[in-house]
């Protein structure tokens, strides 16, 4: 079989002749250690299901405080005990929980959080994408978050790209407690943006909840309960012991590496292309994460 | 568990009392017979996997007549016959071909097709999507299929939406010849745009695709042989007897009722939603398919 070059945001290429302009793969390769930012063990949940998975999530803190406050009180207080993956919906999300009609909150969580679908602009360093946006009046990254924001409202939001977690909730005016969370595994939906309180990002493993076997009934709910995917832990890195905890790294997106990457993204020149775009999707453009080295 | 009303485009939502604004969902179960037109038998690509799956593909002949043509012949021609998934790559794309460098291409099959990467504007009744894009100067609709579009070239090209398939290729001048194909399984590889024939989309069984376990080489290849997914066959839908033979219809994009969908898409007010986006990208309008009735 010939092994096509249809190339993709993660190949590593070999580097390339000096004059040809570095590949995104490439600069992030290079980038150097000043360009990176720790992940604080509290802003790391580790999902850890009975098939053998782990998941790991970057929670955002800065956009959803009192929504974050809960799910590390969720975690800590033992409420994924007994949860399991429920639903999975292709080109949509994949979404698990426990039964918050019948089992008690944990010490802590707050039952009715505000609705932290957006926050003030104000106090963030925003790189602007440089390419239109179909959902918000401009988008760009912040604090290594991709976002949508309105300079006239001074609004900025999380957006629902791949990977990306929100809080499940019912009707408006509940907004959720974090104790069902969803992951994006399809095409941005981003009509969900500033509808929902997105929490945070899959740093690793989404490839093992993407491949879940889709549930057959409406909405991706899987029928049976005996085909749901139990979950046997989620702790906060914090929780870990120090030796065994996973640690990484994303990049500053105020960076001069990332402003690099930024452009190399949205002007693709491996042999492979022959017309680069000279823009880019904010969703395609995947702020670079890192085990830390 | 909570039932979450996490809804989406392929929801069938209970209809709404009449002074609220239909839903996409209703728009679409409401349409009348003329909104939808036929595809053509010779523009369904049946493909059967031995794990019991069907993926059923609608070819674009009016975007990239070569290629399609090829990938006619392909199918008429045996091609198929021993091909696998060999390429399974985490929010990306599903690839399957067959041996082209040691394998003859059967007859009628065209070694080196020109380049159909867009195609003159002219010819095309164009609905515009009404939103920005990241990717071409105009996006919007034409002959029931999403296209970026550049009225001062006077050029259109189909888009990698999810479930869209392209033309594996080798590096550039090389167009692929349509005996490896690709579906894309995540968010959408726009970049790819003009720098590859599209010939189609997935109408029925993406989700029997994307959930396919993930490659662990680089760029997703899958390493052992005997992991690959075998193919059955391949046939158009004009080979297979017609008691037998799956029919379809697509949502004509110039009729009223897409524009009412259109519309609806880019401004959600299920109950769900607090804040509409008044705005869509191209590839979450999914021009609505149907088993013909």
């Amino acid at each position: 079989m010939r092994r096509l070059l249809l190339v993709s945001a993660v190949a590593l290429i070999a580097a390339a002749p000096p004059e040809k302009p570095k590949t995104p793969s490439e600069i992030v390769a290079e980038a150097p250690a000043s360009a990176w930012r720790d992940i604080s063990a509290d802003d790391l949940l580790v999902m850890e299901l009975r098939n053998g998975a782990r998941v790991v999530i970057q929670l955002a803190p800065q956009f959803a405080p009192v929504h974050v406050a809960n799910i590390r009180a969720l975690a800590k207080g033992g409420w994924w005990s007994g949860a399991a993956i429920y639903r999975v919906q292709d080109n949509y999300v994949v979404q698990w929980g426990n039964n918050e009609s019948t089992r008690p909150l944990p010490a802590g969580v707050v039952a009715k959080p505000p609705a932290e679908y957006h926050r003030a602009l104000k106090g963030l360093a925003v790189r602007p994408l440089g390419s239109p946006d179909a959902y918000a009046p401009s988008a760009g990254f912040a604090g290594g978050w991709p976002i949508g924001y309105d300079p006239k409202a001074g609004t900025a939001n999380l957006t629902h790209c791949y990977g990306y977690v929100g809080v499940g909730r019912d009707l408006s005016p509940d907004t959720g407690t974090g104790g069902e969370l969803y992951a994006v595994i399809g095409h941005a939906p981003r009509h969900l943006d500033r509808n929902i309180a997105v929490v945070g990002r899959v740093i690793e493993g989404i490839d093992r909840l993407s491949p879940l076997q889709r549930g057959t009934e409406a909405l991706g709910f899987i029928k049976e309960e005996s085909q749901h995917v139990p979950i046997s832990s989620v702790r906060l890195a914090s929780e870990i012991p120090a030796a065994e905890r996973p640690a990484f790294q994303f990049m500053n997106t105020q960076s001069a590496t990332f402003a690099a990457y930024l452009k190399g993204r949205a002007n693709r020149k491996d042999d492979f292309f022959i017309r680069p775009a000279g823009g880019v999707d904010l969703c395609n453009v995947n702020v670079p994460v890192r085990r830390k080295p």
